[in-house]
C-alpha cells in the first residue's frame, strides 16, 4: 500500500507527538538496535548499492553523473571503511547529550505559580539531499535524538541503497517496539522527485524544511514553500588582508580557505586587500600571498590594482592562466574550485562593505594585527561566523566541537552558521499552578502583585528530563 | 524626496550594519532622548491625534469604524494617563538588560582557536501594525534596545497620529547623532497600505516581518512573504478538566480563561471534559464550572453528551440563549467574545488528540490533581504554553516576567510563545585564531588534534559586550 503525501506526512506529525513521551534511555536503545541491525544487515546494505553503483556507472560513460558523484554513491568504501564510519556515526550520535527537557528559564511568577521553558523537538522535519546516502542514516539518527520525525527525500541515483536502508531502520524500529513506545512512522522515506513539491506544502504538518544539496536545490525550495527552511544557498566566503596582516600568517590563511577543499561551502571565493598593502615590496605581504596561491594553483580573477602589482611583482606569472582581469560578477560567484576573484579594498571599512554588499552572510575572515580593526570588523560584517587570522574552513560542525552538524545555515532567526542538534529543537513554556486566574493580578485594591523571582537553573535543568 | 520601497530597506539595511556598533551606554541615551523629545513635544502630538480622532468619528458614525478601534486611537487618555504610559514605556525598555554581546557558547577549539557564540540583532525587522499607534513607540524603543532597524508600517486611521510620533523620534535620532553615530533610518515609517506587498517582497534587505493586528492580516502576510513571519494568526486555547480536576480550582480556572478578556488571543475558546466527569452530581466539578461559566453571561456550544448532562443538572439554563448544540466549525472557531464550545473526550489522551487536531499551538491548560496526567498532557500537546492548574491568560510577556513583549509566536522555529527582546536576537561565531590552518587537522601523521575545552561562561560572558 502506497501512502499519499499528505497521509505521510500527517502520519510524521502523529509519530512527532508520540515520540514527546520517549525517555533518553529510550532513544539510545533505539540508536544502538539501529546500529545492531544495519550491521546484521550490511551484505544487502552492499547489494542495493552494488545495484545503484553499476546504474550511476553508466550514467558516468554517458557524460551524465559525474566522477565524484559516483564516488560519493558508494556507501562500502575500501574495506567496508566508509561503512564502519556509518556505523560509527550511529554511535556518536547516541553518545551526545540529550537535547530535549533541558529547562533554560524557570521563574517564579507567584507563590504556587512556576513557570519552566523547556526544550522540546521542533516536530516534523522534511531533508531533501542529493547524493551521499549515507546521509539518510545521519539524518534518521539525529531526528530520533532530538525527538522529531523526519521525512526523507533523497537523490534518485541512490534509490536501492536509500530504501534498503530505510527498510532496515524501520526494521529496528519495529524490533524495539514491543518494548519501547516508539512510532515507526519517525522515519519515512520518499523516493520520487515529483513529490517534492507536494511535500513543500504540507505545512499544516511539517515543520522545518533542511535541504542539502546544490544552490539550485535549495534556491527552489526556499522559493517554493511556506514552511521555514534552514540552510544555505551560496558559500560566497571572503578572506580580508588588513594593512598590518602578519606575512607570516596571511599566505597560509588564504590558501587553506582556498584550497583546503574548494567544493566547499566555507572555502573562500573572494580575497580582499587593503590599499596600503599595495605599497609593499616582493617579500612583503601581499606579494608571498599572491605567490603562494599561484604555487598552490589558484587562477585569480584581479582588478585593476592588482593586476598592476602582479605586473611589477610577479612578472613571471601567466596573464590568462594564472591571473586574468576580474569581471563584476566574479565578487557574486562561488567558484567551487581553484579560482578565486581579487579586489583592492579601502581598509576595514571598505571591507566590511563589499562583505555585507557581495557576500552570502557565511563566513567571512580578517587577517590583521590590530584589534580594533578585527573588533570592527567582526562586529559589522553580517555573517554566520566572524574570524580573525583563522581559515573559513573551520565553519564546521565538528570543527566547532558539535559532535555532529546538521548543516550550515546563513538564516538570521533560528539558527545561524553550523548547526548542531540544538537547530532541531525549540522549547515550551511550562506553567504550574493551583488555580490562579489573571483576573487576581493587577492594579487595584485586592489585587496580587507578581513577584518574578528567578529560580537557579541549577536546581531545576533536568526537572523535565526523561 | 520620497524613497522608493528598495531604498528604504536598502536604507535599513546600511543602518542595521552601523548599529552593529552602537553601545548599551549610546542606546540608553537614544532611548532617553526619545522620551525627552516626545514630552516636549506633546501638544503636536495630541493635535496630530485629534485630527485622526476626528476623521474616525466620522466612519464611527458611518457605521465603518467600530466603538472599541476608535477608542484605542486615543494616544492621551483621560489627564494624558495613555501619553504618560507610553513615556513610561520607553524608561522601561531602556532599563532591560542589553540582549546583545552576550557569550552564550564558548569553546577552546585548539591551543590559540577559541569560538564565542555572541548574541547579535536579527538585522532589519518589519513591523506591520493595526489600531494603536503607540505601538510605534514601543516597537522603535525596543528595535533601538537590540540594536536592529525597523520599517514600521501602522494603520491608515492613525496616518497623522504616527507620522508626528515617527517625525519627533527621529528629529531625536537627529539630536544625538551630533555626539553618538547613532542612524536616523534606524527607524522608518511607511504609510500606504499598497506598500505592504512591496514591503513583503523585500527580502534581500528584511530578516524578519512581525504582523500585529487581525488573524486575516497575519494569515494574508504569511501567505505573501519568503521573509520570516514571527507571530500568530489564531489563538484557539483549550481548557480541559480532567476526571479528578479540583471543583474548588476548575470553575475559576475556566471562567477567568474565557471572561478576563475574551478578545485576546490567549482566551480560551474550548472546554474539553473527561467523559468521566460526565456521571458526577449538581455539587461536582462539571456542574460547578458549567453553573459558573452561565452565571457570567458566557453562552456554550454543546456537543450532545454535554447537552444530555445540561438536561440532568442545570434545567433551569435556557437552550438557545444560555447553551445550544454545537456545529463541527465551533472547535475550530475563535469566538473572541463570551462564546465557549464545549465537548467531552475521553480522558487525557482524547484531550491531547483533540487539541493537536484543532488547537493552533498557542496556549492549552489541563485540571487535574494527578501529577501523571499533567505530565502526559504537557509532554504531548504540541503548544507554546502548556498549563496545569492555571488560566490560559497567563500567558503574556509581561506576567511571565519578560519586562516586554514583542508579540505571541506560535511559531515551531526561533521563539515561541510570549516573545521578549530575546526574540528580535540572532547569534553570530566568532573565531579568534593565530594563522591557523583547517588543513593541518585532522587523522594521520603530523596532524593537530582539536582540543574542544569548554571556555567558562561566567568568566567571558561579557566579552564582547559594548
Amino acid at each position: 500500500m502506497t501512502l499519499s503525501i499528505p497521509e505521510m506526512a500527517a502520519n510524521a506529525r502523529l509519530a512527532a507527538n508520540q515520540l514527546q513521551m520517549v525517555t533518553s534511555e529510550q532513544k539510545s536503545q533505539v540508536l544502538q538496535k539501529i546500529r545492531d541491525v544495519l550491521e546484521a544487515n550490511k551484505e544487502e546494505i552492499f547489494a542495493a548499492n552494488a545495484r545503484d553503483l553499476e546504474l550511476a556507472k553508466a550514467e558516468v560513460e554517458k557524460g551524465k553523473l559525474s566522477a565524484s558523484l559516483y564516488k560519493r554513491l558508494d556507501i562500502k568504501g575500501d574495506n567496508e571503511e566508509k561503512f564502519q564510519t556509518l556505523l560509527q556515526g550511529v554511535s556518536d550520535v547516541d553518545r551526545l547529550e540529550d537535547p530535549i527537557g533541558k529547562v533554560t528559564r524557570a521563574t517564579e511568577l507567584d507563590n504556587g505559580l512556576d513557570l519552566y521553558r523547556v526544550t522540546a523537538p521542533v516536530g516534523v522535519i522534511l531533508v531533501i539531499f542529493e547524493a551521499r546516502p549515507e546521509v539518510v542514516v545521519n539524518i534518521s539518527c539525529l531526528s530520533i535524538k532530538s525527538g522529531n520525525a523526519a521525512i526523507l527525500k533523497g537523490g534518485k541515483e541512490a534509490f536501492h541503497t536509500l530504501s534498503v536502508l530505510t527498510k532496515v531502520m524501520q526494521s529496528a524500529l519495529d524490533q524495539v517496539s514491543h518494548t519501547i513506545p516508539f512510532p515507526r512512522n519517525a522515519i519515512q522515506l520518499v523516493s520520487s522527485r515529483e513529490h517534492i513539491s507536494e511535500l513543500l506544502d504540507q505545512d499544516r504538518y511539517i515543520d522545518l524544511v533542511i535541504p542539502r544539496g546544490s544552490n539550485s536545490l535549495v534556491r527552489h525550495i526556499q522559493n517554493n514553500t511556506r514552511i521555514p527552511v534552514m540552510g544555505h544557498a551560496d558559500g560566497i566566503c571572503s578572506v580580508f588582508l588588513d594593512a598590518d596582516a602578519d606575512p607570516a600568517k596571511a599566505p597560509g590563511i588564504v590558501v587553506d580557505a582556498k584550497t583546503n577543499y574548494p567544493a566547499a561551502c566555507n572555502a573562500a571565493e573572494t580575497l580582499l586587500i587593503d590599499r596600503a598593502l599595495l605599497n609593499g615590496g616582493s617579500q612583503d605581504t601581499l606579494s608571498l600571498t599572491l605567490k603562494a596561491l599561484f604555487d598552490a594553483g589558484v587562477v585569480l580573477h584581479v582588478d585593476p590594482p592588482t593586476l598592476d602589482f602582479i605586473h611589477q611583482h610577479h612578472a613571471s606569472a601567466q596573464e590568462g592562466t594564472q591571473y586574468l582581469p576580474s569581471k563584476p560578477e566574479d565578487y557574486d560567484t562561488e567558484f567551487l574550485d581553484h579560482t578565486m576573484a581579487v579586489a583592492v579594498v579601502d581598509g576595514v571599512d571598505g571591507a566590511i562593505t563589499h562583505i555585507n554588499t557581495h557576500g552570502s552572510k557565511h563566513t567571512d575572515c580578517i587577517v590583521t594585527e590590530t584589534p580594533a580593526h578585527a573588533e570592527r570588523f567582526m562586529s559589522m560584517v553580517d555573517a554566520a561566523g566572524v574570524f580573525c587570522n583563522a581559515s573559513t574552513r573551520f565553519a564546521d560542525g565538528f570543527r566547532y566541537g558539535f559532535g555532529t552538524e546538521i548543516g550550515v545555515s546563513t538564516n538570521k532567526t533560528h539558527a545561524r552558521g553550523p548547526v548542531g542538534l540544538e537547530g532541531l529543537t525549540i522549547y515550551k513554556y511550562r506553567l504550574y499552578g493551583h488555580g490562579q486566574k489573571a483576573g487576581s493580578y493587577g492594579v487595584g485594591e485586592g489585587k496580587q502583585q507578581f513577584s518574578h523571582r528567578d529560580i537557579p537553573l541549577e536546581a531545576v535543568k533536568d526537572k523535565f528530563a526523561k
